[in-house]
C-alpha cells in the first residue's frame, strides 16, 4: 500500500512566509497522508484513499482547492476537480462550480452516480447538492492571501505595469495517488486554477487523461502546472502511454514530462505518480512542490522545497 | 491534402426516413468536405478547413450540433467543440454553451485569442459574443425531430417503461480531419450531446485528447459515441499515442479503439482519423456512420451506411 499527495508546484520561495506556517503547510500534507492510508490500512479502496486526503488538502486555507482557493478575474471562485479509479477505468468530474464544499465529493458522486464522468458550472453544482453534499456561499473559499495576490496583480495592471503570473500564483493545485491492498490504483485532483484567471476557465485538473489518471497495473497519476499545457499534451494519460506501450519506467516518463515536455514549453509543473509496483515518483521543475507520501514502511515524508521531513510513523 | 469528416455514429437504420433524405444528408456531407477542400486548395492551413467543414454540418439540421442539436432533460441545448492544430500543438474549446450559433467557431477563438484551452457554460458564451460571433437564441437549434425524440424517450419513462438510449439518439456527433499542403494536420469535433442528457453533462467533445486530437507527423483524430468512454480511454490521444510509441498504423490504432476497446464495452463508437502520410481512416461499429472524405485525386467520397457514393470531384 502506498499514496502520495501534492499540494501544487511552484511554491513560494522560503523566506517569503514565516516558517511556522511552512511547518504549518507540512502538517496539513500530513494529516491528509494520514486520512488516505487510514482507509488504505483498513483495506479501503484506493479510490476512497485519495478522496479523504484530497478533502484534507480542500480544508486547508494553505492549498488552492476548497476553501483558500483562487480568485477569478472577477474576484469569486471557480473551482474543478476529477477522481479515477484504475480497476475499471470509472471516473468523475466537476468543472466551474461555485458552491459545493468539497469540490472533489462533487467529482466522486458523479462517477458513483450521475452515469457521466464530467459536469460542469451551475447544473454541477445542483447535482451535487441534490446528492446530500455540503454546500456553500462562494465567499467561504475566500481567504486573505488570495484576495492580496488578486489585488496586487489587478493594481499591476491597472498601473500600467502588467504584474505577471508567476508559479507561486498558480500555487497550490492539489492531488493524490494510491494503491491499495489488492493492488488498486487511484487518482483524484482539485484546484481552484490560477489568480486573476478568466471566468468560465477550465484547466486541466477535471480532465481524465490531462491532470488526473489512473490504470491498474500501470500508473495513477495527478499533476500540477499551467493546466492549458497538460490538456494539449494529454500528460497523465501520456504517462500512461509511455509506460504501457513505449515500455518507460515510471520515474523516466515523469521526468519526460516535466523536464522535457514542460520545462520545454518554459512553463512550471509537476505531478505525483504511483506505479503498479508501488514506486512513486513526485517531479516537479520548479523551486518547490508540497507534497508528501508514505510507502511500505509506513514512515510519513512531507516536503515543501527540496528538503524532505520525515514526520513520524502511521 | 486530404480531408474527413464525419456526422456521427448509429445512424438511423435506413428504411427510417425517405430516401430524399438520406440524399440531403449526403449532399450536405459533401458540402461540408468541399468548404474544407477550398481552403486546402487555395493553401489554406488544415485547421481552417476543419473549422469550414464543421460549420457546414453545425448549420445542417441533419446533424446533432448547432442547428439541430440534441436537446437536453429540461428540453434546452448545451453545445461541446474542441478544435486543434497538430504544428504547435495549440487547442481551443467549449463546453455547455447555450447562444453561441457555431460552437466551433467559439472554440477557434479560444485558441486564438484567450490565452486558455477550455471555457465553460456562460462565460464561454459571454465570450464568443465578445468576439464578435453571432449569438442566437437557444430555441435557434431547435428542430422537430429532436423535439419528438426527446418526447418519445420521456414518455417512455412516465409510462414506466424506460426507452433506453438508443444509438440513434446518440447520432450526430459532427467532426473533420484535414493535411493541408504543409502537412499540417488538424482535427475538430461538435456535438449537442445526446437526447435527454443531464443539464451540465460534458461529453468527450471539447476534451482535447478525448475526442479531438492532432499532432503533425503522427494523426489527426474526431471521435464519435459515448462519450463518457472515450474520456475515461482518452481515445483521441491513444490512437496518437498507439502509432507513436506503439508503432500501430493509424488502421490497426483506430480498429483497435473502436473493435476491441469501445466494443468491449458494448458500446457505438467511430472516428475519422488522418494519418501523416494521407491515409484516412474512418471505422466505426455501429451499423452506419456518416462520412466523408476527399482524397489526393479529388474525389468526393461521402457514405452513411456501407455504401459509398462517388459525388464528383471538386
Amino acid at each position: 500500500m502506498e499514496i502520495a499527495i501534492h499540494g501544487g508546484c511552484g511554491t513560494l520561495a522560503p523566506e517569503l512566509l514565516p516558517a511556522a506556517e511552512w511547518e504549518e503547510v507540512r502538517a496539513h500534507l500530513a494529516q491528509s497522508l494520514r486520512a488516505g492510508w487510514a482507509i488504505l490500512a483498513a483495506g479501503g479502496p484506493a479510490v476512497d484513499a485519495v478522496q479523504a486526503a484530497v478533502v484534507v488538502l480542500e480544508d486547508s486555507p494553505h492549498f488552492n482547492a476548497g476553501y483558500g482557493a483562487a480568485l477569478t478575474h472577477e474576484a469569486e471562485h471557480e473551482l474543478d476537480a476529477s477522481i479515477m479509479e484504475g480497476t475499471q477505468g470509472r471516473a468523475g468530474a466537476v468543472c466551474t462550480v461555485r458552491r459545493v464544499r468539497n469540490p472533489i465529493l462533487a467529482a466522486r458522486a458523479v462517477m458513483e452516480h450521475s452515469g457521466c464522468v464530467l459536469l460542469s458550472a451551475e447544473a454541477a453544482d445542483r447535482y451535487a447538492q441534490a446528492q446530500g453534499l455540503a454546500m456553500v456561499d462562494n465567499t467561504y473559499f475566500t481567504t486573505p492571501r488570495r484576495v492580496k495576490a488578486l489585488a496586487d496583480i489587478q493594481a499591476g495592471k491597472a498601473g500600467g505595469a502588467i504584474r505577471p503570473i508567476t508559479e507561486a500564483d498558480r500555487h497550490g493545485t492539489v492531488g493524490a495517488v494510491a494503491r491499495d491492498a489488492r493492488g488498486g490504483l487511484a487518482a483524484a485532483t482539485s484546484t481552484g486554477g490560477f489568480n486573476d484567471k478568466p471566468q468560465g476557465r477550465v484547466g486541466d485538473s477535471p480532465i481524465i487523461g490531462a491532470g488526473t489518471f489512473a490504470r491498474d497495473g500501470v500508473c495513477a497519476v495527478s499533476c500540477t502546472g499551467m493546466g492549458e499545457l497538460f490538456i494539449r499534451h494529454a500528460v497523465a494519460y501520456d504517462l500512461c502511454a509511455r509506460m504501457e506501450y513505449g515500455g518507460q519506467s515510471l520515474p523516466q516518463a515523469g521526468d519526460h514530462l516535466v523536464h522535457q515536455t514542460m520545462s520545454g514549453h518554459g512553463i512550471g509543473a509537476g505531478l505525483v505518480s504511483l506505479g503498479a509496483d508501488g514506486t512513486v515518483h513526485a517531479p516537479f521543475n520548479t523551486r518547490g512542490m508540497a507534497r508528501g507520501w508514505i510507502t511500505g514502511e509506513g514512515r510519513i515524508c512531507v516536503a515543501t522545497h527540496e528538503e524532505v521531513f520525515d514526520v513520524g510513523h502511521c
